[in-house]
C-alpha cells in the first residue's frame, strides 16, 4: 500500500485530553479518532491492528475447540429481568425502547443471552462441556470515559462462556480458558500478570484479571515474581510481621505542639513511623463514622475498607474536621484509638502483633506513647492496608512486587448464578435433572491495542510487535525522484507479493518520512538512498533498534528473517 | 471438527413463522436462532458462513484499494441534525439517551459520520479520491421485520463511501464500486441483476440495486436479458406499442348487465382485454380522489402512481364504493373516463396510442364503446403501468424479463447532498474551495447468507457453494463402530490438515446422518462403509449431485479437485 493512498493521519501535537502514552500515541499515529465522549472511530491504520488482534484471539479459541457465535447487541428487558440485572445494573446499562415501546438494552455483556441459548438446546450431560465465544461490540455508559479506547463506552470485546455438568468440570473449563488467555497474551506480546480479582456485577465466586503490567494502568496489582501468586490491591494480602517481643510499657501522654502527621510527630518524637498507629476517620454513605487503624508506615486501601464495611460500588470518604471532632473529641491530626466511644474501630491485622505504639490523644497538641492492644483499645482486626513492594508473599515467602496494570482480560467462575435463575438444566447420567455450571471470560479487543502500545513504545512513537503491526515492512526512499525512487518502487512491487508493505511515496523530506515512520512503528524498514544504491545496497532498520546494510538482490530472503 | 462438538442444531419441523425457503432452511439447519422480532443469534455453523462472506467482501474491497475503517454504532444527534435526517428518518431510526441525557441514534447508515471524517482530514484535491468501507452492525426499527435475517432490525452490513473532486471522478468511483459489487456477487455465487432504483432516505440522483434473482424476493424487477438494462418495477419502463391506425368510431353506450370486471365485460362483449380502459379510483392520504387509467390487459403499479402524485413513503389506496359513486356518479365496476368532472385523471402512456377503447359508462350495467382521446376524455399521460414479461426493452428492443429479487446491494450517487450541508470541502488545483462529491454503497452481509441459500437449495436442504460453505468436506461413516469408524477417524485426521472437515461422529443411524448432511449442505461428502472398505474404497458424493467410488489412498489428491 502506498502511504499517499493509506489515509494515514499523523499528528504533531499532543491532543489536550490525552494523558496516557497509549492514548497519546493512538491519536498521534492516527489509529483512532474520537467522535464523542468514550466513542471512537477506527481509521485505516488502526483497523488493521484491531483486525489482527481479533484474528489471533479467534484462532487461539478455535484451536482449543471453543465455538464462535454472534449474539445481538439489542437484548430484550425480559431476559435481564430473569436474573434481576435489569435493575441491578444501574446507569451503566444503556437502554432504549423500540417503536412498539418494548424495552431493550445495548448489551454490556451476554450472560443472560448465552444462558438462554444453552437452556434452549442443551438436553443431556452428553451435550456438555461447551465453550462459546464471540467477538462483538459492547456498550457501557461509563460515568467517566477516559484514556481513549482504554475506557470507552462503545468497545469491542471477545467474550466467552463455558457450560459444564458440575463444579469439577467447570473448574477444568476455567483452567482451560486461563490457559487460552495466557497463550493469547503471549501471542500478542503482552507481558501480563494474572491476579485474583473481585467479581463485581458479573458475580460468581472466583475471578482473575489478566493485567498488562504498565505504568499507565488504572489498577494497582500485587504479584509474586517467584511463585506467580497475584491479586489486585483490593484483594491483596502479605505475610504478617512476627509478633513483637517488647514488654508492654505504661501509657504516657506527650505534648506534640503543632505536629499532626505521622511524619511530623515521628520527627518530633524521634520514633520510626513503624511505631505509630495511623488513625483515620471515615464516613459511610449512611453518615456513620468509622475508625480505621493502620501502622504508621502503611496506608489504608479504601476498597478493602469498603469490602469490610459491606459496601458495594461505593467507597467510604474521609470525615471532615467537624465529624472528627464530634467523633473523637479532639481536632484533626490528633486522633487515636484510645478512649474512642460509640464508634466502630477496624484495625489492620498487622497491628495485632505490635507493642508500645504511638497515636493521637484525641486532644489538641497531645499524643499517647506505649499504646497496647487490648489493654488500651479494642478493635476488629481486618485486612485494610495497601500491600507494599517488598512485603512477603503469603504463598512462598518471596518478596512481592507492586505494579500498575491494564486489565486486558477477566475470567469468572460463575457456578449456577445465572443457570439456576434462568433454569438452564440438563439430564445427568443418572436421569436426574441438574443445573448447568457456568463460567464467563472476556478480553477487551480494542483495549488490547492500547495495552500493546503501552508496553511497546519509545519517546518517538509506537514499536509494534510484528504479529499485530499494521504492515510488516515500510519502504522509505530518502529522495523523491531519480534512481532511489525508481528502485524503491521496484522493491515495493517485489516485496508486496510476499509481505504487507507500506511504501512512503510522499513528496516530503526524508526527515518527515522518518519521523512518521517512528511514530507509526512498522517493525522493519527498508531505506533506499542514492549513496547505498551506488554500491547496490539498502539499509534495513528495525524499529526496535539495530540496522544493517544489505545487498539489494538479497533483500527478499533477508526480510524473511526480519519479519517472521 | 467433530459433529458432536459443533453444536449443530438441526430441526425436523418447519418453524411456524418461517415462510420463505431461505428463512426455513436457516432455522432448520441451525444457522441462526431468533431472539426477538427481527433480532437473530448466529449459531456456530452460521457464523462460519457469515465470516466467510465478510472475508470475501473485505478482500475484494481491499484489492481495489478501498480503505477499511470502523465507525461507531452510537452516533450523536448533533451530527444527524446537520443534515436534517434526525427528523426525517422517523420511527425506523433507533434512538436513546445516555446517562447525561445526550441523544444518540443506533446508526442505520453512516453518511453523516463518514462525511464528518472526510471534512476533518481532507484538505486538498491531492487527498482525493478516497473510498472507505466498513463491515459493521446496523440498526433499523423495521415496522414489520420478516423473512428471518432478510429483513431484520439488527443486521450486518458492509457500507462504503466514495469521496471525489468532481462529478466525473465521482461517477468513475461509482462505476468502480459497481464493478466491485459484480465481482462480489460472482465470488459469492449469487446470480444478480443490477437495476435502477429509487434513492429513498439515503438520497442522491442515481442508484442501482443489486438483486439476487429469487422467487422469494420482496421486490419485482424488470430486466433485459440481451442488453442488461434493468430497473425495479417502480421505475421500469418498456417501449410503447405503435399508434393504432384505426379510424375513430362514434361513441356508443352498451348494456352490460352485471358485468363489472374487464374479464367479465370482455367475455360478454367478445372484445379482447387490450381494447379496454381499466378505470381505477384512488384515495390520497389527504382524502383527494384521483383516477388512474391503464389498458385492460395491464395493471396499475401503485408505487409509480405514488411517484406521479408526489407522495413519499406512502401509497395511494383504492377508493371505497361510496367514494367511487360520489366521484363518478356510477357504482363500483362501471367507472370510465368519459364525463368525469372535478377529478384529476392519470392515464398510462400506452393509452395515448389506442383507439376505440371500451370502459365503464359511470352508470349501473352500462359500458361505453369507441372511447377516444382527446375526443371523449382528457388525461395527463404518465408511466403508471406494471411492466410485463415480454414487453419490449426501451434500450435494445429485446423482450424484457420480469422476476422477483432480493436486494443484496445498493449503490447511490450522492453528489453533494451530504458534503454541502456538512461543509466537506477541499482546495482544488486552482486554489479555490470546492465541495466534495460523494457516493455510498451497501451490501447486506447477513442478508447475503439468506440470498445464497435462496438460490442454492433443493427440497432436502442447503447446497452451499464451496466458497462460503461452513466446511469443505463432511465425512460420514455408515456404521458407528468397527473398521469403518476407525478408517473414518483416520481420514478425518489426515484431511483436517488440509481442509475444513466436519466428521459426523454421532451414534445415530446412517439415515439420520445423511438427512442432516443434506440439510446443512456441505459441498463434498466422503462416505465410508464396510462394503467399500473391503475393496479399499470410499464414496465421494457431491451435495450438488454426482458421486464416484474412490481408492482410499488417493482420497487426498482427488479432493483437491472437488473442493478447490
Amino acid at each position: 500500500m502506498k502511504y499517499s493512498r493509506m489515509f494515514i493521519q499523523t499528528l504533531k501535537e499532543v491532543p489536550s485530553d490525552a494523558v496516557t502514552p497509549s492514548h497519546i500515541l493512538m491519536l498521534r499515529a492516527g489509529l483512532v479518532r474520537k467522535l464523542a465522549s468514550g466513542i471512537y472511530e477506527w481509521l485505516p491504520l488502526g483497523i488493521r491492528v484491531l483486525n489482527k488482534v481479533a484474528s489471533i484471539v479467534r484462532r487461539i479459541h478455535d484451536e482449543a475447540g471453543c465455538l464462535e457465535v454472534l449474539l445481538p447487541t439489542l437484548l430484550p428487558k425480559s431476559l435481564w429481568d430473569e436474573t434481576g440485572r435489569w435493575n441491578e445494573y444501574g446507569a451503566e446499562l444503556m437502554r432504549m425502547r423500540d417503536r412498539q415501546g418494548r424495552e431493550f438494552c445495548l448489551a454490556p455483556t451476554h450472560e443472560e443471552a448465552i444462558t438462554d441459548l444453552a437452556r434452549t438446546y442443551v438436553r443431556s450431560y452428553k451435550d456438555l462441556p461447551l465453550i462459546f465465544y464471540q467477538v462483538q461490540t459492547k456498550f457501557r455508559d461509563e460515568i467517566r470515559p477516559r484514556f481513549g479506547v482504554m475506557r470507552a463506552r462503545e468497545f469491542i470485546m471477545k467474550d466467552a462462556y463455558s457450560f459444564d455438568t458440575d463444579e469439577k468440570s467447570a473448574l477444568a473449563s476455567y483452567e482451560k480458558m486461563f490457559g487460552i488467555y495466557k497463550k493469547i497474551a503471549s501471542a500478542l506480546s503482552i507481558n501480563t500478570v494474572a491476579v485474583r480479582a473481585k467479581t463485581g456485577l458479573i458475580g460468581g465466586s472466583r475471578s482473575h484479571e489478566f493485567m498488562a503490567v504498565s505504568e499507565e494502568g488504572e489498577e494497582e496489582l500485587v504479584y509474586c515474581p517467584v511463585c506467580g501468586w497475584g491479586a489486585n490491591q483490593e484483594l491483596a494480602k502479605s505475610k504478617l510481621p512476627p509478633a513483637s517481643d517488647e514488654k508492654e510499657l505504661p501509657l504516657k501522654e506527650v505534648s506534640t505542639p503543632g505536629a499532626r502527621t505521622v511524619g511530623e510527630v515521628s520527627a518530633f518524637l524521634k520514633l520510626p513511623p513503624s511505631k505509630f498507629i495511623k488513625t483515620l476517620l471515615y464516613r459511610k454513605p449512611d453518615g456513620e463514622i468509622v475508625c480505621a487503624l493502620v501502622r504508621g508506615d502503611d496506608s489504608v486501601d479504601v476498597s478493602k475498607l469498603a469490602s469490610v464495611l459491606g459496601m458495594e460500588g461505593e467507597l467510604p470518604q474521609l470525615g471532615d474536621e467537624g465529624e472528627i471532632e464530634k467523633a473523637t473529641g479532639g481536632p484533626l491530626g490528633f486522633s487515636g484509638p484510645v478512649g474512642l466511644k460509640g464508634i466502630r474501630i477496624y484495625a489492620d491485622e498487622t497491628l495485632k502483633n505490635c507493642r508500645n505504639m504511638t497515636s493521637g490523644a484525641n486532644k489538641k497538641d497531645y499524643h499517647l506513647l506505649n499504646i497496647n492492644h487490648p489493654r488500651d483499645f479494642n478493635a476488629e482486626f481486618v485486612n485494610i492496608r495497601k500491600v507494599k513492594e517488598g512485603d512477603i508473599c503469603v504463598n512462598c515467602g518471596a518478596k512481592l512486587k507492586v505494579a500498575r496494570g491494564i486489565e486486558i482480560g477477566h475470567t469468572f467462575y460463575l457456578g449456577t448464578k445465572y443457570s439456576a435463575k434462568m433454569k438452564a438444566v440438563y439430564t445427568a447420567a443418572d436421569g436426574k435433572e441438574k443445573t448447568i455450571v457456568m463460567g464467563c471470560y472476556g478480553i477487551g479487543i480494542s483495549r488490547v491495542v492500547a495495552a500493546i502500545i503501552s508496553q511497546h513504545h519509545d519517546e518517538n512513537g509506537i514499536v509494534w510487535p510484528k504479529e499485530v503491526a499494521p504492515f510488516e515492512i515500510e519502504i522509505i526512499p530518502t529522495t523523491n525522484s531519480g534512481d532511489a525512487m525508481k528502485k524503491a518502487e521496484e522493491i515495493y512491487e517485489a516485496l508486496s507479493k510476499k509481505y504487507e508493505v507500506l511504501f512512503d511515496d510522499r513528496s516530503v523530506s526524508a526527515g518527515v518520512k522518518f519521523k512518521d515512520a517512528d511514530l507509526i512503528g512498522i517493525p522493519a524498514r527498508v531505506v533506499i538512498g542514492p549513496r547505498g544504491l551506488k554500491e547496490g545496497k539498502c539499509e534495513i532498520q528495525r524499529r526496535a533498534g539495530g540496522s544493517e546494510m544489505l545487498s539489494l538482490d538479497k533483500i527478499s530472503d533477508s526480510l524473511v528473517q526480519l519479519t517472521r
